[in-house]
């Protein structure tokens, strides 16, 4: 890759509209890259702007890697969750073809790159970068709290699920921070993130008794000038499979400020053993609880994830939210997240925004 | 190493008296493998029983692997904590003296020998086998529940920091429940109870997203006609570098029954950035409280360490203890765990022992 600023050919092909293109929705939506274009059999001569309005992007559909090499892509992504997360053999020719136009090539899949050796052969004869964005770095360190002399004020996105809107509820977050005056940086630990951010590391992946590390090295090595950082969330306090994510994410970030993220009407984790979730306010007092093991912390506002509900059920959820909490509660994707800023703000720095 | 019982050469050169033989010392004290002898040249000529009287075992102490090799073991031991982790040079030449003469070799360091090509190659000529206690297998899945439906009941240790005796406690309430009549097994998490045990995993070298998984894996494969199996904890919820592993461990495993081991005295984690402890009575909720999101799970009792106190001071401690928490709570190495078991036991089964 160049010197340019990153511009994404993004191949979802089949997958545009699926829900396992997550990450490639993540990176239209979100990136502050360029988008070249998307490769997408399916949907190609249409604009990504009229096939899925909801990414908020415009951008030409095309069927091939030679087609959109025409719109001057530094980079290929590798967006979708395949079966079994291996490549597609079909997919594996369109990265050679992408490699030998020294394009980037951004993998998000658990399968690494950096394992295929005729990939990695033929991008070191075409100068080609190969970036496995799931691999940790090898050097992360124990965690010894080096980011609490950080001038940077931090908050984090918590939640009581997997997959309720984290990612989101902290971009979101970040942006109305950046419209308030505040200089914001998203700071990514998913493989979605990480793309969207640039950097990051998925901390899912890290040798367990290194998550804190990463979490303490990702706010250390974070913008210096930044007024607020937003660290992306992971997991469940509740969700058993990925809970020792989710604490060493907390304990390695030390926050200042938690925002907890919810599926309005969730009472219980979605996946096995479906354990029930405790009642919101205790959920809140938990990550208070626990997150003060480092240094004080607190829940500032409930981010609602109302997908799937019309305005009045949201509308009636989010009061119902407020209730319980005490905390003001509000969809990032609906009501935009101005209000849930203020409030993080307000507790970050003592005055309201 | 052939069918014969595990018989150890332990190599402590050095270092037999010292504190990063931690590991030596465990498998020398717990360990129910034979101990051919140990090799040490500073104390070589006497026996182990009159230079360290607090393991209580007895073995010859010899200068050489040649020496050793005439007790017949079957493994070498590499259990000392060296500087990097690195096995030092002399070492190497005692391991592959070892591995001419056909032993297994158990290593406890952080470097593995799996990585030593020399080694290897040399281990496959002789048939000998190389066993890096801390690499976990490769094929641990995600935590799914499937160890809820074990028949054996599952008692974890959990603590206040690292370090305070959380192998140990669960070493002595095995031997204490065995001898009240329940089956029991170990369930080793950690590598010198890895070594102890003959298996295990250790957790905190597991990739983060699979240390439930591992847990779950452990439980699931231990003894089928276990009553009762004692989980050897790891960390503390408080400590930061590892939470995370504490409560992947704590969901993964998935207790009926904890016992909470701490140190007297003790009010901070002892490494930076030496985070505050919470009252006793608030530790031990928090544990249960969040053991309760896989099952429902209490403390029964406090293993106390009051390695440092005389027997008036550690009577005290326990009896402030008791008081604080309104737990039974003994010190397994000078009181015995007879107490705490039958507390443990009252918890599980619903009756005194």
């Amino acid at each position: 890759m160049s010197d340019r600023k990153r511009s994404w050919l993004v191949l979802t092909d089949g997958y545009l509209t699926a829900r396992n293109a997550k990450t490639a929705h993540g990176v239209l939506r979100y990136a502050r890259d360029d988008i070249a274009a998307v490769i997408d059999s399916e949907h190609a001569g249409r604009d990504l702007g009229d096939v899925a309005p909801g990414l908020h992007r415009r951008a030409p559909i095309v069927a091939s890697v030679e087609e959109g090499l025409r719109y001057r892509p530094t980079s290929l992504l590798l967006g979708v969750a395949t079966p079994g997360g291996w490549i597609p053999q079909h997919w594996r020719r369109m990265v050679i073809e992408a490699i030998e136009a020294g394009l980037e090539i951004a993998n998000g899949l658990h399968t690494f790159l950096r394992d295929d050796e005729e990939l990695v052969r033929l991008a070191e004869q075409r100068g080609a970068t190969l970036w496995d964005v799931r691999d940790p770095p090898a050097d992360i360190p124990l965690f010894a709290g080096r980011n609490l002399d950080s001038a940077s004020r931090v908050v984090l996105t918590v939640g009581s699920d997997c997959a309720v809107g984290k990612m989101t509820a902290a971009l979101e977050l970040r942006d109305a921070a950046e419209r308030s005056g505040r200089r914001s940086e998203f700071v990514a630990t998913g493989q979605t993130g990480i793309l969207i951010a640039g950097k990051g590391i998925a901390v899912d992946r890290v040798i367990s008794d290194f998550v804190a590390g990463a979490a303490e090295r990702l706010v250390a090595e974070a913008d210096p000038e930044a007024d607020v950082l937003i660290v992306e969330g992971q997991g469940s306090l509740w969700h058993p499979a990925y809970s020792g994510v989710t604490l060493g994410l907390l304990h390695g970030s030390a926050p200042e400020v938690m925002v907890f993220v919810h599926q309005a009407g969730r009472t219980a984790i979605e996946e096995p053993p479906y354990t029930q979730l405790p009642p919101l306010a205790e959920m809140v007092s938990t990550y208070e609880q626990l997150a003060s093991a480092v240094r004080p912390a607190r829940v500032a506002c409930v981010a609602l994830n109302c997908g799937g509900l019309d305005d009045d059920a949201a509308a009636r959820a989010a009061a119902e939210v407020e209730d319980a909490t005490g905390l003001p509660a509000a969809d990032v994707l609906r009501d935009g997240a101005a209000r849930l800023w203020a409030a993080a703000e307000e507790a970050l720095f003592g005055q309201p925004a």
